[in-house]
């Protein structure tokens, strides 16, 4: 993608990381960003954590993270929210 | 609880929204930290954005979110990982 975002579903959880590692690494990205709603923003959390400490300790940390709230009708015309996230992990200055 | 922290787990969802907007309102806490493991992280994000946006709109934000990982050894000796989060809800300045 060409904004570095890796948006959180119900695949393989080590697609994710492997997909964040991938973005520093061979694609030498600065900055990628881990999105994700509902259910799936615990295993956003976790695929931060494992990226930045298992596979690229000392070499990314994350800058910052964001919540918000998406408001939609769902299939009977209802509103429904659900709340996102966003972690941003950057390169650490060397 | 002394430290203003609400830990979130599988209790009803608005137990937790409730005890937050408390701590702001009869117990006029200036900040209060919501805390979660594992898969009940999506469901702190949920408590934060109904607390903020449903009940507090306007008078409450979000400080800051810091995630991290704990480790231990589970019942039969191996270990394991699990994430966390911790968010900072803020009285806004008048």
């Amino acid at each position: 993608m060409a904004d570095n975002s890796v948006f959180v579903g119900n695949k393989n959880f080590m697609n994710y990381v492997t997909a964040v590692v991938m973005q520093f690494t061979t694609k030498e990205a600065k900055e990628v960003t881990i999105k994700a709603r509902g259910k799936f923003i615990s295993r956003a959390v976790d695929v931060a954590e494992v990226a930045t400490k298992r596979f690229l300790d000392g070499q990314v940390e994350v800058k910052g993270i964001e919540i918000d709230s998406e408001e939609f009708q769902n299939n009977e015309g209802k509103d429904v929210r659900v709340s996102t996230i966003e972690i941003t992990l950057t390169k650490k200055k060397e």
